[in-house]
């Protein structure tokens, strides 16, 4: 399906890419290791994280026990660039900012899982983050890699920005009808729901069982971090400036996002239409699915997965549409999608690596 | 704060009024008989279930052992007639609208949980209920029962039919602002969330535990038949026709409404604005808190309590307002609120025997 | 039933005694406070938060709002003093063993939640605790605070020493069949799971929410410290020493524990044997509630009440008899036990503020 | 590792074997189907379904779309044995016991999920499954396919009886220790824990979402229908009849199964010891796995896959060992472990199809 790229000639023969993951000890490290583990490609050569370096991966995840037996490594880029082809970045933005630019300039490819990239204004990164931008340069320099989207764009490229969970599940949901010109770009609000694995490994009160089990909570109403990179790309996608509400929600789940879409219908399109839409525009893309008529997909049916399935429901007494999609936020919302991200850097199937059926229930 | 009525002639010295419950072993049931066991001006003299009749209420509720000491009665409405004052009827849609004339006739005055006698136009309930409509009479008789709204209706009614759960959240999250004239009627969305426990105690696939556990479902999209509800309250606010989307989510959790209303300001509202509109609104009505400013309530916050919590986002970005308002869907959705509305018809203060602070965590 | 005791002589006419909690923002003092804002007979002058002191409670707890609106104080035992009677230590193990004896010099009657003053044998307890035990007298004239089996002793106390929550559930289960002499004190193991808010609000990996839904753990296998308590109470009924296996599971939910107890039958006992023994027990005590033949009792049955739920299975096969019992941590295994010890010491009926319902579902 | 068996010659370069799921729309037989379709010598050629033969796998489970787009077929043995190699029978005990006689004269090679080939003594199994036991040569040419303890009888059986997942968790856990004689045989008890999708997909009161969540309930104690297979096995393992107390909880989880097992030790071992023991043991077995001294293990480590994890507590002053083990009900409870037993049968590599990581968290 893709042409073979520059990248490929460093291979023989079945011989596998080295690659490393720079914060192994979070959640987005961890999955990358679950998948890249059985990636039939990829070596991993080091497991990285800066806090627990010299340790062992499996004493923070015994359930890595027999599958990922490696002592962790500190950051160091020569070392990294000594041990790796690629590394993955799954660091906190600020963090990556100044780390993938030394892993740059140390020869490797990076595909960097943080926010510290995706924004190409860096003044309108530093409103949203709180925290200075990477050179205007590296902004140009590194591909938004929402792979159904910009796959051509990913093909080759050294510097890769993953996107985030919330922006992942709205854009490929939105995209499609946006681009087809069938709503108002001025009338769409996002009404977002994550499970807690989302606000990542480290503790807090947020995330404190007692706390969020059997609640439900709103939280940064329209003052998420994800809302520029939803308008960048939608704006990209409509050709002018496009602004959303956007609110999002903690659910008592570990994994799983739905993004609860809403916009102003252009014309009468029926549910049947719009799923024709869809289905067209991601033919031959295995990693979206799209739902019969009057079904809505759940989260759970993408547990575990790189799947994002989406639903419709056009309502004619109110004109509007409103859009339903689920991805698991830390395999499509994360991991998966970077390494989505490597095969098609790489010239390989986008698949690669990544067919694993949901885990349901 | 509520003038005498006549229905407190019945009463002499402390004595208490008799209630009966139908449908005591659905959840709505059981949570009467939690409050109302604490009630100082009740006494709960028949616990009635079509289904169980003769059976212990214990065995099926064993939590209630020991409180609760009670054999099952079966629906016969002069039996019920003989043994209280007062009945609520937690029964559902379509039996309710068959049961309710004949326990108005026996001399009861009935407090109805279902949405049978909600919708005034009787062929607008035949359309989302798919149920025969109960006589004219008996739909402009009944009292709508948002107590904070029509409460000087309550007061002395023979027949409340009390609302639904998404219904209560939403309307008493909108009501300010859409009396107001701030918000343009014809832009409200309700994005509706709710706990497993709103699909009530008979058992099915979509609330069996492994198929809801760790997953969010959207579920009858625009399709809720509390939406004529919502609408025909909207619309009485507003003096002219209002049409809402609505979209209903379940998540894996028991208890607890969430609705995220989006609306489009007429104005410039600050959000210090709006809690000041609100707050003096339900000045007087313990049973709303509005929250300070960048505070949203959290379901769990009014967990086991008759409380609704509301706060706001205003987004100067685009112009809309959001509402988020909470619930719990079995007391001020179901059984609390059933509870207020008796104290309301009978006279007494709104919140007697439904000072419980909400369970926490 | 209680004997009017000299603490009494405080109150005239149905004036309140005065409280103060210390340790309000932890998941113990806000459950206090929950049932003692419904307590006829206290009122609460004081609510006490060594790190959140000048701060409004609602802002950590916004579940309280317009019910207790109260600014936190700091730990001040004269202040104290001069404005409570009693005063409940809802602080952690070392803290409250330096802060108790300050608040009994200051002239306050002390009910104190922590594990502090449960073991008699100080170096036992500095085994166990690994903090320095509080002096020789204290410890000796600390009353160990298990309800049901040593009211007479909390009658009038001044230095109540309220029960561990593992020890709470496993000794109601088990005293009636030991003192009965019915079982081998040599066979005792004690299988006991809880619910992730007896770790408290303080955050950590260990409750995590990523981290602990959906999963159920085994942590501190025969090294808990509630053991200890546990075998100096068995000891005191058996009259010789009793050495127990001790196990404990967290469980993902947030209340909620149940002991599933085994013992050998040193004789032949049915089940109805049992529970004609154990209600003859507890005849008279409200809140031990003895289940039917063949039905268990579960958590939930239970949940936000003082309610302490048993039910049996004698083994014929291998003589062996499994009891199981169940409580709130919160409530029976902390603040609704310390409350009922309140009762006690000022001789009401020990059920006064406590008579609420389980919540169900 | 194992000798190529009869089974292979079937096999030419690579070629599938063709496989059949009786019961594909119930938990197991999803779950087989997971595992199948990404297994690299299996071919699924038919999903079979008694009550809903004609309609697509996907309609009941939309996760599988786009991965195993199949009708289901309805239950005809010659059809079966038309189209497949092996059957799996995910069916309920009393099912299987009458269609696995039809399959197998049919020419199948069959693996049973069900109970009803487990129990060697057909008067046992008829007490405890209340069921008309299959006559006694098939009970006997049924092989019992604990995979680390019977590989061996289950290389090239023509009928494989897969455990219990309660027995599976137990037998592993306790088989090495009893065999080394390190134990008191007559002091085993067994306190389970299991997630609640191994009550299956059939809806009820027990099972539905509201009743189970943030609650633990214990049930069937002492009756569970898995006591006499795990007695069975112990005393082949003993050499004598070994009976056991044991105790089933359901935990509000989907998936996992805990045992927390005791019994007497017979002379002084350590931790260490039992560490050295049971690595011994399942040397050269990849899915067990024994924790380092002092760490436990969770379910959540074995979340999706097949392994099973073990770890312990010597208790020097009760003298007793606790054993804890953890399994995925689904996976090596069910479906991992049949397809474990097919790579065995089949003389296979035993990890075929199932090297998939724990999905943490």
């Amino acid at each position: 399906m893709y042409a073979a790229v520059e990248s490929e000639v460093w291979l023989v023969n079945g011989e596998k890419i080295k690659v490393a993951i720079v914060g192994s000890t979070g959640y987005g490290g961890v999955e990358l290791i679950r998948f890249l583990w059985g990636h039939p490609r990829v070596e991993i050569t080091s497991v990285i994280s800066a806090s627990s370096a010299g340790s062992l991966l499996t004493e923070g995840f015994p359930h890595l026990s027999e599958i990922v037996v490696q002592t962790l490594d500190g950051v160091d880029p020569a070392e990294i660039a000594a041990k790796a082809d690629v590394v993955f970045t799954a660091t906190p933005s600020g963090v990556s900012g100044k780390l993938v630019p030394e892993l740059l300039e140390a020869g490797l490819k990076v595909i960097d899982l943080s926010g510290d990239f995706r924004i190409k204004d860096g003044s309108v990164y530093e409103t949203w983050y709180k925290h200075t931008a990477p050179e205007n340069g590296l902004l140009e320099k590194a591909v938004y890699g929402l792979s159904e989207i910009y796959d051509k764009k990913v093909e080759g490229a050294g510097l890769i920005s993953n996107p985030g969970c919330y922006s992942t599940a709205t854009l490929l949901g939105l995209i499609p009808v946006l681009d087809a010109g069938w709503i108002d770009p001025a009338s769409i609000i996002i009404d977002a729901k994550s499970g807690v694995s989302g606000a990542g490994r480290g503790t807090s009160l947020m995330t404190h069982y007692a706390e969020i089990n059997e609640n439900l909570k709103a939280y940064k109403v329209n003052k998420h971090q994800h809302i520029p990179e939803i308008e960048q790309t939608l704006s990209w996608v409509a050709g002018k400036p496009v602004t959303v509400t956007f609110t999002t929600h903690l659910v008592p789940m570990t994994r799983g996002i739905m993004c609860t879409t809403y916009a102003s219908l252009l014309g009468t399109y029926t549910e049947g239409d719009l799923i024709e839409l869809y289905r067209g525009f991601y033919k031959g893309r295995p990693f979206v699915r799209v739902r019969e008529k009057g079904i809505w997909p759940a989260t759970k049916e993408v547990f575990g997965s790189n799947y994002c399935d989406i639903g419709f429901a056009a309502d004619s007494r109110t004109g509007r549409l409103t859009i339903i999609s689920v991805i698991d936020n830390i395999v499509k919302g994360a991991a998966g999608q970077a390494i989505q991200n490597l095969n098609l850097m790489m010239g390989w199937d986008e698949t690669t690596g990544l067919k694993l059926s949901p885990v349901y229930p």
